[in-house]
């Protein structure tokens, strides 16, 4: 059902901007759920099309431009863009800005970074609007059939706009996969990091995958049924079970499976090397995603691959499994695809915890891992198993000190160990789990060899140490006589290097 | 020596901004290699302290103000900046440019963000003026008796200046430590590279210390001689030499090892995190400094590393080294140090290279070898065989495709792969040790599990993959009747997620 724009009373709930196939699938979805939902596009034949095709799923106001568009929506008028992320949203925005008035709330569900979110979100407050900047997972399917959605902003417009969006966000075991998330940037912050845990997720089963093919020669086929298997325990996901999928698939051309003709150059949107870059900035190790990240980065590298291959100057060992090796291998190595999870998680919601202390925006992180656990790619039986950790401590201070977590890397970590062992001597890249492991090995250190680095700064840089036995700052006069001066706590900051 | 600067005519070869101990013992530096040189401090009081003391050290020209101070100076003018890098830098600047002519020659020697010197080469281009953004390497010991400098600019200013800088770079087998780096921001880009390297390097050696005290039982005077040793070798390097040092310095205050009684949180300044950063933007795989600034984050996050104590709930394991192991673990962990640390300048150059490529540069990586064998905090005889590696194919795709290096490792890996191993059963953190090894191996892959999870992008998100066998790209209709279509160039760009 629809109705034209143009001078219609205000009946609309809600509107949408952009209508590729994201914008699409959720004004379906909104119409799907009873909302009366405007239709705007730059392309108008986008609007009929839709209305046409999929009319007789909800009531669509289809708007001639924008004015007919903010027009015809109830106020607080709530509209929701779904442009390519950038300049899109800017010119987007500029379009309504003209016809918005005070307590009006603008929703971005594209993919922006969270800083531009933060800028957005200022600008529009000082006009007097609300912008939430949300975050919306699932791909088409998800925006179609309920997604996982983390919107930020202010409170006041999540009372406009929550109901609306919790009533189209997928649902697990009764709630909503969706809440609000905390001021300005927050929500695109939380997306930004469950893309990064995803592409941590993804490279540590690419790591499972790879050992066993090489080190017990499993066709793809016969993994694809042990991460089938896999899925009906504690490793339960999506990613799981589409790994089993993939495998499984026979590429109809050549008979063979499909990831054997598959160009092995992984791709990336840019949000995990998002996540990175802004994990060094607030200082939280995420170095789970960055292996990932950076994984991805080594595999394209096309050109210098093929010198590597043409060169064939880099030998590595020519062993294999033993058998005893070889026995238990397959529980081997999901344990230590379990632990370093745990790890690549305990990272994420760290960063979480970082980002919220420093932007100041009082995030759930129990509720982050609830919203999780629904629509999105990570979605998994583990992160019921996150949210019971944070509603049993809010504070936990790191996810691995939670009593169910710490048992099941305790329980994992001789096979995890055992599985890193034997990486290093087939000679098969896990950077992923020999990057977990090491981060829970150094995590668990009494003393740390920082200490010598501290000494090293100050002997070449005059960088300064703290003592371990007294307050203050101190330096050792290593040119001269060798002696320990105290020092005040400008004095090293003196002399970058 | 010195003369009033107001009113004097113009006689100085070049200028100093900024006369805090980095800009003092450049000056300095410059006075004793027979240049003349004025100086301009915000405070004046420390023109004439710097006069006073070391005025028989060479010729001074101490000016009033700004005007003075650039009235002083012969054309076209060489104007040194050494203040704070950020805004101090861009009030430097300010205060100088109403004084300046075309044709004249600001240098930043500040440890400034490539992209900052960028802008500021930007602006003052359109004035006419040169700007240098120039990396100096070696702290205040360096500046003053021969840094290692890189500066980065026009050519025709490196013409006016490259000699004086050349003069008071330090000289390594009669070459200068100095040279033309590339346009702009390419100077202060390869400055931060140099650091990224220096954290490699200097987590590498923490690991080497920790392993050997760990598995041996060794107490830091011993290890003191072994990094001797190990001086005497491939590893000869200001840090190994500077980590012996640091192992042998007994605390006067209670008679232990200075190392131990340092609190192990290890600082930063942020080049290290700089590095890595811009190593995502370009897509280069800097595992190595990555896991470095993780590192030293993890070190520094003294809540979290207390409440893991306070728990007492992460078991490691409790093995120490067989005998067997123990038999030639110094000599492992020395190989395993060498071959990690090729890695980490393998990634280093590689990041050059795609810096140099990405912003036009045309960097000369030889070179840049070249003038980090002296004055620098990374300066190792190691550097010769990297020169020499650029010397022999200044294309490489990879330092480790160099007959020398491709042999080092090679010759190496057996006791690399034993001691990331030991590093594992032993529960001690390795991860720039086995993060180097991770990335060897996926180096030198033929197929890579990125196929798999071009597959995942393709199931999830319709991100469409590459096939081995023939153009094009390509879809499976997962959620229909499974068949593979083809898809235009940018059929799997709409979907972000």
């Amino acid at each position: 059902m629809s109705t034209d724009g143009a001078g219609a009373a205000a009946r609309a709930d809600i509107g949408v901007v952009g209508l590729a196939v994201m914008g699409r699938n959720l004004a379906r979805n909104l119409a799907r759920h009873g909302h009366v939902v405007a239709l705007h596009n730059r392309t108008r034949a986008r609007v009929g099309e839709l209305v046409e095709r999929y009319g007789d799923e909800g009531e669509f106001v289809a708007a001639e431009d924008a004015a007919s568009f903010v027009a015809a929506l109830k106020r607080p008028r709530r509209v929701v863009v779904m442009v390519k992320a950038g300049t899109g949203t800017d010119a987007a925005i500029e379009e309504l800005l003209p016809h918005l008035e005070e307590g009006d709330i603008v929703v971005d569900g594209g993919n922006a970074h969270f800083e531009d979110t933060r800028r957005r979100e200022r600008d529009l407050r000082e006009r007097g609007l609300h912008f939430v900047g949300t975050g919306v997972s699932g791909g088409e399917e998800g925006a179609l059939l309920g997604p996982s959605i983390m919107p930020g902003g202010s409170r006041e417009s999540y009372d406009a706009l929550g109901p609306i969006l919790e009533s189209i966000a997928v649902d697990v075991d009764g709630t909503p996969c969706c809440t609000y998330v905390g001021p300005d940037g927050a929500g695109h912050f939380v997306k930004m990091v469950h893309n990064g845990i995803e592409y941590a997720d993804m490279q540590l089963i690419g790591e499972a995958y790879d050992l066993l093919r090489q080190g017990l020669g499993m066709e793809p086929s016969d993994l694809a049924k042990v991460f089938a298997e896999w899925n009906e325990g504690d490793l339960e996901s999506f990613l799981i079970e589409t790994t089993a999928t993939v495998l499984a698939k026979v590429d109809a051309a050549t008979g063979s499976p499909l990831v054997d003709v598959v160009v092995d150059q992984a791709e990336q949107k840019g949000t995990g090397r998002w996540t990175v870059q802004t994990a060094l900035e607030l200082g939280v190790p995420v170095t789970g995603i960055a292996e990932a990240v950076f994984a991805r980065s080594l595999s394209g590298a096309a050109d210098q691959r093929r010198a590597v291959r043409d060169a064939g100057s880099l030998p590595g060992p020519s062993g294999s499994l033993s058998p005893q090796e070889a026995e238990g291998f397959v529980d081997d190595v999901r344990s230590a695809l379990y632990a370093s999870k745990v790890v690549a998680y305990a990272q994420g919601f760290d960063m979480i915890a970082a980002g919220s202390e420093h932007y100041g925006w009082g995030i759930d992180k129990g509720a982050m891992a609830t919203i999780w656990r629904g629509g999105c790619i990570i979605r998994a039986r583990f992160l019921d198993r996150i949210r019971e950790a944070y509603d049993r401590d809010p504070h936990l201070a790191s996810l691995l000190l939670d009593d169910y977590f710490a048992g099941a890397v305790a329980d994992a970590q001789d096979a995890w160990r055992r599985v890193v062992v034997a990486a290093v001597r087939l000679g098969v890249p896990a950077p992923g789990f020999s990057s977990a492991l090491a981060y829970y090995d150094a995590l668990r250190r009494d003393r740390l060899p920082a200490a010598l680095l501290q000494g090293l700064r100050d002997f070449f840089g005059a960088h300064t140490y703290a003592r371990v036995d007294r307050e203050g700052i101190y330096h050792v006069l290593w040119s001269e006589d060798g002696s320990e001066v105290r020092q005040d706590a400008e004095a090293g900051s003196h002399n970058p290097h």
